[in-house]
């Protein structure tokens, strides 16, 4: 298949792009800097620019997306609006901008996490954006047709960022990032839809 | 207690306005137009100047909110950043905003809906927002600190609006304005935190 991988410089986001390859799809990345193609996701225009770019796909895999970490007695609105825009608002871009080039039957994956439906600390506007897309991924999935599917994977912490990660997940378990990279195979290759598939928790 | 309502003359907030008043509640309404105070809870200073008006409150109640309904294939990504603004964005605001003026156990409860977890035509940006609402209730809950409570109610389609969207619930059973008033009497009188109050679904 020919997969657009956005964001495939970080822990996940290169392990996608490993496996991907090892299983022969031609994948083809977009970041900031240094992918085949650069791309702001946070900027419509540039987002078209990369599907005029690309053309058909089989597949796009969202690996990116920036929230803020803060207090909850020192967040501000913009905080929330920050994340909106940094995780919620350019992945959901990616798939109304994206199903103009989706091959019939193709995917789209998304990224949100564990925080979900668990709070931790400073993590609010994680988990509110994160509960954005989970809901997102179900109603697009139901409403852009038979020809679409949607889904989204769920990570919680991943053991290859524990050293940074660990203090703000107090007893919680990790899951190795390779069994990350499966969840998004599984939506790819697979034929589910509307779907969260979370991996290790 | 006195309350601080917003949204008392829709058909869920003018329920909510009388239950709470026959039990013996002092209520404060605000709205654009026609409430004690006159608030637009998408300006942030308009939000803080309506809680320095108040002062102390034993209880937030939101009831407003609104959200575009537009099929996917049309939907821009712009109706989602409306949306976002229109219904969860400027509930979170109260929250953020109330913190400092909320009496100790005191009560936050917004309003999400069953479309949070139950996709319909045109319903994605609903959906999306909905599901913010509710991942950031159960953070905030969490984080705010125990003299705090968080909570949201999450109606089915309302009986006494079932004339205008009927068309858009096929199938779905309905529930009385009373039963959903009810859950908001739950949320403010009770101990709860943290917790979607489903109604009628």
């Amino acid at each position: 298949m020919k997969i657009l991988l956005i964001g495939h410089s970080g822990t996940i986001g290169s392990a996608i792009h490993q496996l991907l390859t090892q299983r022969g799809h031609e994948v083809v990345t977009a970041a900031r800097d240094g992918g085949d193609i650069t791309v702001d996701i946070s900027d419509h225009d540039s987002v078209r620019q990369m599907f005029e770019s690309t053309g058909t796909v089989d597949a796009v895999v969202a690996a990116a997306g920036h929230t803020p970490f803060v207090p909850f007695a020192e967040l501000k609105h913009d905080d929330f609006t920050t994340g909106w825009h940094g995780k919620a608002l350019c992945q959901i871009d990616l798939v109304l901008t994206g199903a103009q080039y989706i091959a019939e039957g193709g995917s789209f994956t998304l990224t949100t996490g564990i925080l979900a439906h668990t709070p931790i600390a400073r993590g609010a506007v994680t988990s509110t954006v994160n509960g954005a897309i989970e809901s997102f991924v179900e109603a697009a999935a139901a409403e852009a047709g038979s020809g679409i599917r949607v889904n989204a994977v769920s990570p919680t912490a991943v053991t290859e960022s524990a050293a940074k990660n660990a203090p703000f997940f107090p007893g919680f378990t990790t899951v190795p990032v390779d069994e990350v990279a499966l969840a998004y195979v599984r939506s790819i290759e697979g034929i589910e839809s509307g779907k969260v598939f979370r991996v290790g928790h």
